[in-house]
């Protein structure tokens, strides 16, 4: 059951209402990264959830994430609103114009709709808890970029306490990952074809405009195998060159 | 440049053809965690990336889900193919039947087009690594789940071969991310905000048929400052009940 | 600023799980008419309000509704969850069952993806008003006929709560709407044309497998004026027929 | 059966193309609230309807929708014939100036496709009839605020013209809806559970920088039951404050 | 300007309905091939065409195509009836039960809504014309498979007056293509670079379980100049193997 | 099996970024008619397809397709990497800015994702080189544009190169059609209904603002029937007129 109080978790101060930056703010309101997709992600991976303990830092997250879209949602409110007043405001968001009157909407910073596409849900903890990490480190670096696009204090501060909390939230979820106990590559409980596992696939090769070839302790060291381009290989028995 | 080789990277045979379990391998093939979805993830980061190290293996791994698209989809034809026989098959899947004759496309196990809201590519490669391995665990947990949905012996081979190459490339990203050096909870450049960052808050609480307060490393101890329900608060300080 | 609280707002419980019937269910949890569009179309349009007394209407219904997508969420889990056991119970929802290891999302009862669009938000209080009166209005019928698609009493009293709800709220924004003091007409500032507003286009007639031509209080008496055909009559007069 | 004839229902003249007003009148082309999505929802619950009255009144507002279509197309069109030619044209639009060589298509006014999620179609007659108040309403709004934002006398007077339409189609449908004789809260056949439709739940409460506590016609008198913040009771009996 | 006559082009009987067929047809109503996508394309091909001859041709087929669009709508309508009254015709399609009461919406037969990005307007004549010729060739095979799939008298009686009007439209498309005197390689007005265009690259090479290398008349004779596997070779010549 | 060669097809080289022609190239990368559908489309088609010859055709240019969509993914990211970097660039694509870091992803122009819904596929190999010649026509005159839109002398060179490749796949998908030694009119194994096939209805009539009615090959001589306006005899009838 769920209660809402008249107070923003963070206060919006806004000096100048800045419309082309307040369509970049709706990436968090409606966006693939947002707000919205958070609180959706966590909170119903914790209504899936099994674990109860899991389940409640799922919905304790979950629940802030709403707080946090009413916290964007008004920063983008306030920068938009003039899109309802004057042609050149209304040409930085037509849609948030005309449809929205200079309200916002769930649309991201070109005016897609959000999308329940943008979530990921597995119904599977480990792998819940690593699409949250990742998730967390997206919405991290787009804060990140939006407070580089803006020289409006207020605007900063918001999206400062915003970014921060992304942070706390990734610290939070991985701490719930490794206390589970599983292995590092452990998902779910089938274990992967001993020997096939280990073989890295050396599948773009030579050196040109497109990159060149190199090595690291992703492909070798610690066990792995380096296959040297199957498909090549192939080709070469093929056409007789070895 | 591409170039393709007319050999499937793991040979495919299926018994008597299931369109049903047809169906539901279109989930790998045209679905929100398949192989396009990995294909394209990988193969765009690389385009992007600066770094030319972890450029080579995002090529090398984009290039390797590509092979593997083409396996599963040869998988998910040969069991759908009956579609375009009989009616009972056409109603396994109608959209594959219909319009596509038998033929697989790009959708998933409910006829849903695949669309690039699947991705998560954000041009910073702390941030893409942690997208790839989410994918990877995604990725796994869901060709675990097919080969129990299958007696077919072929059709178990081939996916716990694509299965186990979920894990190699998961441990291979894994590499990436550590060889970075950043620290575990540093994304882009922007530090967060000391204090703000270590509160935790509990913002779903009490006991009932949806769960219960509980904790654990993910909000105590290691720096945590355990905040109870800050939005309660407001409203008990309103209602003088304190 | 929100805050969870760990009890449902009505009581769930299931008999034997029926995951084709869960599927249905799904239409109120991400579906069109569903309790998270309504929930986000009340919240957002009450973000946006300028009113503060329909502001506040709009707060409450929105954060209702949030309470009423826990409940419907947890209804269809409990249908959903052996899609994750079975084969024959994977058949009836494969996304559900596949990506989701028998775990609710954002989908309706046909796997598709929420979805901004579903919403009705204009920034207009007189609009916003009429866009809730209809979805409350198809809510109530989809929960009717959920209701009228089961047999386990517990879904049937879970659903008939919600389905009271909606006329409640439908109630609540009709009431606000009539306070406004608006004419039943009347919408934004500008008037419409004289005499333009009052003609009736006949524009579909004859009589056959499509239908008849009739009469009715919305198109005589009134101040209506009938137009016969217009595209027609220019056709007659084209060919010379009058 | 439809037949077309050689005329626009109502005259479009443009003065000077502007591309980017062109681009803000494709929402009511392809667009949420546009002529397409009226004609649409109206024809097709037309289809739909055992009503023949009723039948007959949707299918003549859904076929003058059509003539509505063409007309805002042609005013469309009109504007955005520049973005094949210049680049700065082409900016204001670049998917109509590169896809659509400066032809229109069915997009919004940010390049949305449009979806059948927009349509809003329930099977019963006495909702369908509100869905097309309230979609008449917010098209209403539109053409205003569309008309706000040129200067072209020409797009004014056709965009009146279609304003004013919008109007009349409002008064029909609520015409036909009184007609049916049903109670202003009767939807369906289930009746609501006496007692619970009476309640209004106070979700929202406290005052400050997201609103006030406020009543009005719509959660007190006549009835109604006023249940203050069901989860917050619950909260504060749990925490023994009361 | 368009009217609507209450007669069917074509009409419709149906036996027992079923549902499941019911399902299938919706393809040609909200699916990718359908009447609205044929309807759509054509008629904004012919609003924006500046050739007045082949504008009055879209203009007639892209009128029929909703006169089809009707006809298979009132199909699609008597085979899904009974979806709003058992819940076995219910799982025939929860969509159309649920949320359309048995009545047919833009959807296709998984439950996709229909979308703009299934239409081809490209705003160049010979290129339209092309789609167009395509579009009646995925809706002649379409409507073949339905055919296939049902025993029903009068729905195959509808679909094959259906079909056959798809291929009248494909030889008026023809006719109106060849009539243009372009040359068949010919598109737009930049002409390709000689030499370039007439190199078949064979990027997809060797022989096994996906295929063999073979030649034909588009890759050889003709002008054709074949170059063999332009990334093998350059990869070849990498490793010193030629 | 795929392979990956660190070269570029062509060769890009970029003078000065214009961030809102990178935009525009996006339509190439991401959008409807770009390299990704078009190796989509090919590939799948080959994958699906039971002719040995065609197959290899389709999948010699589907992968020739991979290619394209590096050179155009390459070019498009030189012309976006500035978004990221100062608040005027960020505007000209405010998603790639925010999101993407400057880096490119499957988006159009106006930052649609990609869908399959691009994609036309049909499981019936002489609809399907149809579809395919139709998408050969559309990339063209897109490159053609795009070509028209910029000063940049490297730009222009890949954009040339890649649009004459376009031709070159027309002309072999002709090719292949031609050889298949099938009717022109002849798709699938049903014949149209005689007599039916040959009528030409005129269902667009009349002269005005809106066009003109004429005749051409499409519809007289050659076995043509000319049917006048079936909709219009049947009212005129209905109305005694004649």
């Amino acid at each position: 059951m769920y209660h809402h109080v008249k107070k923003l978790m963070y206060t919006v101060r806004v000096g100048t209402p800045d419309p082309r930056f307040g369509r970049m703010l709706l990436e968090q309101f409606g966006g693939a990264n947002g707000e919205l997709a958070a609180a959706m992600q966590y909170s119903i991976q914790g209504l899936n959830c099994d674990d109860p303990a899991r389940k409640d830092l799922l919905m304790d997250i979950g629940t802030e994430e709403l707080s946090h879209l009413e916290v964007i949602g008004t920063l983008a409110r306030l920068h938009l609103k003039p899109t309802n007043v004057t042609r050149s405001a209304a040409e930085a968001d037509p849609l948030i114009a005309i449809c929205g009157g200079g309200g916002v909407n769930l649309f991201n910073s070109q005016g897609n709709p959000w999308t329940a596409d943008y979530l990921k849900i597995s119904g599977q903890i480990e792998v819940d808890l690593r699409n949250n990490i990742a998730a967390e480190a997206r919405a991290k670096i787009v804060y990140e970029r939006l407070i580089d696009f803006t020289d409006d204090a207020g605007s900063k501060d918001a999206l400062q306490f915003l970014m921060t909390r992304e942070i706390t939230h990734m610290k939070a979820f991985m701490k719930a990952l490794d206390s589970l106990g599983k292995g590092a590559l452990e998902i779910g409980a089938r274990p992967p074809t001993p020997g096939v596992v280990d073989q890295y696939f050396n599948d773009s090769t030579g050196e040109g405009d497109a990159g060149k070839d190199l090595r690291g302790p992703w492909n070798q060291g610690d066990g792995w195998e380096f296959v040297e381009a199957p498909a090549f290989k192939d080709l070469m028995d093929a056409s007789g060159a070895r």
